[in-house]
Order: structure tokens, then sequence, then C-alpha cells
């Protein structure tokens, strides 16, 4: 549906030279979903725990055993019987006999019978006939006999089998990001390796004769490729495996011979430059006959956009040419993005198309930043008709953030020194065509 | 000062056999600072642009040159000048020849002279003559003669030389993290290598007899390592590079021929467990000879603490024992952190104390969490006289940001699964002894 949609977009923008007014062109929602609902997920792999951070589960993890699998002590002290301890004080403490020394890791489990206790550690199994722990700070430490100080709450620090979680309980969920405590509470459950979805492999390349290698001389008219390292830093922030290719000249047989080496060797493409209405776009030229949509975004910056999926057989099969298939088909080799060519505009593309993307191939049943609602302290203007992202500072007021744009020409597209300083990307309404200090925005937090 | 202080405090508590009440405990901010003032900053290295993302810059970036470094189109369309344009609409378009066709990345430079116009694709430098740029969608495209339907605003769509930054200007300061958007600007800037403090390498080891490697099978009183993969995972996400070494046995020899192996090939050892008031804390054993600091900080969990500095010659030298040195003294090893050996305690003091160690090492001028103010939806209780770290789910709810406990026994510290649930780490003021639904509390954002 949203596919088919997307197919007659790209004919009458095509018809039409690539110049949409609002009406025709996509809103960012929409644009969005479109491209979700044709990604293929990567297939699971099974990954030790030390190469899972990071990485979407795609299994179930349940407790194995009882999660602690044995009663245990909480503290260094004394397991004991609390019945034997009803009258002990400070000043007339219970002397029994130590019948047994329990360290963390023991597998003993000597029978406590009434009048004893056992000097335990921290971790240690609770044995048999004791219930409840002493701390030793509530003891004189004795070591063949021990004077016990106070009587102990029943079952005091005693850390029950099961407590964390129960055999079968199930701890983490398939789609879960592994974060550190997530990876800690898989080892906890005896798991040694998980199923997850990989990272997704994903070439960059910035195309335009106009780029150099930074810190090669520049003659009149080149300037140095940010983008590639821009979006080659921002997948590797997004989790995926990056093979930055650089910058390809304007011209489409180079374009092609690279696209076409990396057919089967990445999951993704991501291009930057190219895509506009001028004369020289290389990537439009190369890509739309291959089925590759082109059109306009309702946003600013950002309105040039390109997406689709190459052909398995690369870019000079013409048996492929105009197909556009469904997610997961053999047939289909990696996803394209087309970005606009402007940083801000590639980066701000970035952050609402391709990083969701991304994290939605790699199985992540969140693929969304954070957002937090921002107040407003200086204001600026928004084209109407677009949803604006603005770069902005933030800065923590209490419960308030207050946001300011962080480039002084305000989106202004190639602004790459200002967008350094952006914490988020606060979101101006389409129908929106001034932002006013004090009016509440959300921001999407970007670092 | 501090390091003075610390010391006097070790040898207090060695007397005190590791007991103290909560007057004679550090405060968190004063170890943090104490722990802070020692460190060494690891020594620049320059890495090329593809190697820096998360690393902290040792250098100012200055422009070597304008950025942009020539007036280029902001579109695509005509460089014209705007003075022959002055009666063009819609309706009598303004006819004039097209005396050249100027790509991005093109040297040219053609002369445009009264009443001629250039085609211009946008990136391309705005030719002598000419002083604003019409957009194609303004114009009839034409290719030899172009009609233009409006007259544009003075120096329309021209980007100027040096708007994003001037030759000379600093457009990243030292201490600033390398995010995208600043690796953009350093290549943007003509940077290919860039003067940056490397990544910690940092050894983790857990300790502990009951410790089994997670998927083996357990007897009784064994559990499987859950801390050795947390904290590497932690420190992966710190921007560390983690050599996980996993659990080590109760044991004085094998810890220190394990801490030995680690001399002059890491920059900073964590240790779990065995640091406590237990007959067999062998980390304590171990490193408190050595001069490593062992004590009581006031805060719940992770109250027992230990940090110093190996000595270079490592753990067998007695001619070392007792010493300790300055930051960055040429007769030191790697620091090491000795924590406590519950999962939650452990988690909790790498965040309050080890994260910002391991960024202030890495040169980074920011080594804290970024922190909100939470509204606390469902109360708790905290121990008076220690400042409480609560593991807590975060929901937005507009400016708001809604906090509860993550683990159902509230901080517990052998809760892992439930920890596995948190964003964030509630901190409870040492005065409170509960908290209300309603209370503000800083939250440490920890995902």
């Amino acid at each position: 549906m949203a596919v088919a949609e997307g197919a007659a977009g790209n004919h009458d923008h095509a018809r039409r030279g690539g110049h949409a007014d609002a009406a025709s062109a996509r809103p960012v929602a929409e644009h969005l979903d479109w491209i979700l609902g044709q990604l293929p997920i990567l297939e699971p792999v099974r990954v030790p725990l030390e190469h899972a951070l990071g990485l979407a589960l795609a299994e179930d993890v349940t407790s194995a055993t009882d999660t602690p699998p044995f009663d245990n002590s909480a503290m260094d002290g004394y397991a004991v019987r609390r019945a034997d301890l009803l009258a002990a004080t400070p000043m007339s403490p219970v002397v029994l006999p130590v019948v047994a020394d329990l360290a963390a890791g023991t597998a003993q489990n000597p029978r406590i019978d009434a009048g004893q206790v056992a000097r335990i550690m921290t971790g240690a199994p609770i044995p048999d006939g004791a219930d409840a722990v002493v701390p030793i700070e509530d003891t004189d430490r004795g070591i063949d006999r021990v004077g016990i100080l106070r009587v102990p709450e029943p079952a005091a620090h005693i850390r029950r089998a099961g407590s964390d979680a129960a055999a079968g309980d199930t701890i983490l969920r398939a789609g879960t990001t592994l974060w550190p405590t997530r990876i800690a509470a898989a080892a906890s459950a005896g798991r040694a390796e998980l199923l997850v979805h990989p990272a997704p492999r994903v070439a960059v390349i910035s195309t335009g004769d106009e780029l150099i290698v930074p810190g090669t001389p520049a003659r009149r008219g080149q300037i140095p490729d940010s983008n590639s390292y821009l979006l080659a830093a921002a997948v590797a922030q997004a989790g995926g495996v990056v093979h930055r290719i650089g910058a390809v000249p304007d011209n489409e047989e180079s374009l092609r011979t690279v696209l076409d080496s990396l057919i089967g060797t990445v999951d993704a493409i991501i291009l930057s430059g190219g895509v506009s209405v001028g004369a020289y776009d290389v990537v439009k030229a190369v890509l739309a006959p291959l089925g590759v949509w082109f059109g306009p975004v309702r946003m600013q910056p950002g309105k040039p956009q390109g997406f689709g999926r190459l052909p398995a057989a690369g870019t000079g099969s013409n048996s492929t040419t105009g197909k556009t298939g469904s997610a997961g088909s053999a047939a289909l080799g990696p996803i394209v993005f087309a970005l606009p060519g402007n940083p801000v505009s590639a980066f701000v593309s970035f952050e609402a198309f391709v990083r969701p993307a991304l994290l939605f191939m790699g199985g992540h049943g969140t693929t969304t930043r954070p957002t937090i609602t921002g107040t407003v302290a200086r204001g600026w203007s928004s084209p109407s008709g677009r949803q604006q992202y603005m770069p902005v500072v933030c800065e923590r007021r209490g419960q308030e953030t207050l946001v300011w744009p962080a480039t002084s020409g305000g989106s202004g597209s190639h602004l790459v020194a200002g967008l350094g300083q952006a914490e988020g990307l606060a979101i101006v309404p389409e129908e929106s065509d001034t932002v006013a200090e004090g009016d509440l925005l959300p921001v999407m937090l970007v670092i």
C-alpha cells in the first residue's frame, strides 16, 4: 500500500522534473513509515556475551535456574538459629561454638544444630538448620566460639534462592537492546551466548566532483569531503559496521562500479549528494532507473530524499530495471539511502530516516532517539508547510530544558562548525512559521 | 592534600578493622574528587579522522582556510547580475544568454558581464561579476538562453566564503569529545588527522571462589560470573578498550600473578569482590599492603570501595610497599579500582567513580552523565547518612520525567534482572531516609 503510493509519487515526480509543491511532497512520518515497511530484519546469529553489547536480542532469555540458585548470605558474619539468640544483648552476649567456616563458593553444607553457628562469608550457601545471619559487626568476631551481641530479625541477611528470578522466568525479551546491565542479567541466568540480530554492515559514499580528501591541497571550486566522515561516525554510533568509501566523482560509470562492488558485502548503502534537481545529479541518474524512489519530503533541511533497494544483480542489470520488490526478497540487494549533500541536511536526514532504519534492520524494539520537551530560549523562523529540524544547544534548568539554535545562521544547511555544538534537533511542526521564546518543542537528543 | 587525607583515612581504617561509622566514612563527592586528583591524563596521539569517534581532542582545531573557501551557490540555478533582472516577472521574463555552465567542483571562473548569466549547480563557485543566484524553479530552465521569471533578492542564494568559519577561527577546543558532527567539522576545516587522548586500556577482573563461567555446570555454592561481563560492557560504552580477564579465585598468589601480567599493558584495572570485611577478602589482602586505599564511602549500595595505583614493579616488589605516589609518576603502574562484588553495587560504583575516571584519563572535558530532574512516581526508603543510588525506570510526560524503582526489592544489590530495566540512577541525598511520591530527585541517565 505505502509502497504503491511511493511508486506513484516517483512517477509524478519524474514527470514534473523533480519540482513538487508542498501538497504533493510527503510528510516526514509517512516517508519514515514507508521506508520501515520495506526493510528486511537481519537474520539472527549466535554470539558470545562479550560480543553482544548494543545488539538486539532475537530470542526471549529465560532463567535456566533460580537466581540466585541457592539461599546465601548477604553479609559476612555467622549463620545461626535465631531461637538460640533471643536473649543476646551487647551487655550479655550469647556465646556459641563455631562448627564450620563457610567461604563463598564452598560446596559444604554442615548441619547446624541447636546451639551451634557457622562462620559464613557473603555469597556462601546458608547451611541446613540455620535460619538467619548475624553480621560480623554484631559479634565479637570469634573463631572457635563467638559472642553474639544482638538477636537478628527472622531470616535476616539471607538472600533467598530465586529472589532475583525463578527458574523459567523471562528476564529479557526479544527486541531488547543489550546494555551492560542486560548482558549481566543474561550471564546471571547462566547464558554464555545469545541469539541476536547482527549489526548492519553499511557503506558510506559521498558524491561530487568538488570533494577532495581532507588535508589534501584544494584548488578553486574544491572543498574537503566531510559527509563521509559525518555519516560513517553516525553509523558507528548507531551500532552499524562501517565501510567508508569516501568521495566518488560525479560520473555515472564510477558510481555504478562502486555500487556493484558492494552487492553481497553490505546490508545498506548511504549516499550523499546528487539528489536534487541539478544537471549533474549522478546519484539520481544511476539509481532512479533501478526503481529507487526520489522525491521531496516536507522537511527542512533535507527536502530531497531518495530510498530504495538495489537489485541483487547490481546496477548493470537491465532485467531488474524499474522493479521494486518486497522486503526480504532474495532478488534484492542492499537498501540504499540517497541523502542531500549539504552536511546539515545529510545529518538531519540520517537522524530522521537512516538511524531508525538501521536499528529496525538490527531488530531493535526501540528505533527512536530519546525525545524531551524543550523550552525555546531564543526564537527563530521556520518554513510553513515543512517540518523543521533545528540543531539546538540544550541546557537543563531543573525540570526544564532550555534550547536555542546551535548555528548562528539558523538551520542553514552548510554550517558544519555550528552543528558540532548541537545536542538535539528541535522539531517544529509543518504549520508553524515562527518559533518564539517560551514555546515548547519536542527535541530529539542526538548525543 | 586530598591524597594525604586519603592516606590518613587508610591508616584509621586499618586500625579499626574496616568498620567505620557514618561520620568517618567519606562522602561520595569527596571520594570522587580524591580519585580524580590522582589520575594521569593519557599522552596524546595522532589518529586519522576515522579513528577519532568518541575520543577527546588534545588540541584546539582551527580552520586552515575560510569555510567554505570560496563564495558558492546554495541552489541549482543561474548566477546572475541582479541589476539585469529588475523587470523580470512570470508574465514578462527577462531572457539572457547563458555564457557558462558551472558544475560543483569546477575551477572555471568565467567573467559574467552585464546582460549575461551562467548556469550554476549547488556548491559551484560564484563566477566574477555575478552577484546573486536565481533558483532553477524561477526560470524556464534554458540551456543557451534562459528566461528568468523573478528578480532575486540581493546576494540571493550565495554562501559567502568564511560564512561557516573564517581562516584561523577555533572551531573545536581541546577536551571536546568527538561526536560525528565534530569530526565533520574537523574534516571541513581540512584536517585529515587529529591529536587526541587515546582510549584507556582497561582490564576487568571478577574475584571469588563461587564464580564460574556462565553456561558451565554449577554445583552447590557456585554462581555464574556476571560482573566481568557487566563491567567490561560498561567500560566499552565509556569508550575504553576492554581486556576482560574473567573470574579469578580467592587466592592471593593467583591474583598477584594476574595483576603483574597487566603491568605495562593496561592503564586501569577494575576488580570486583573481595573488598569488604570478610576473612577471604583477597583483593584487599593483596592490594592494601601496596598502598591501595580501602574504606567505606557514604553511599548505598557500594559502601566498601578501594582505589589506588599499582607500583610499576608489580605486586611482588617489597621496595614499593606502602608507597603512594603522585599522578603521572613514572614509577607508578595502572590505576586500580576495587569495587564491591554485588552486581548492583559494582554497577553503581562504576557509574559513580570509574566512568568519570576513565573519561578524565581520556582527556574529556565532560566526565559526567547527563542528569535530569525526575519526579518520583512511587516512593521508597533510603538509608540516612548515605547517598543512595536507586536504579529507576524513566518515563517522559511532557516536561516531566516520572521515575520509579527498577527493582522490586529497592536497591537490593543482587537484583541483576531488575537492574536491566533501569535507565537512570536516582540520587537520594545523605540526609533523606524516605523518598515520597512527587519528590524531585536528580537522575543520572545511564543508557
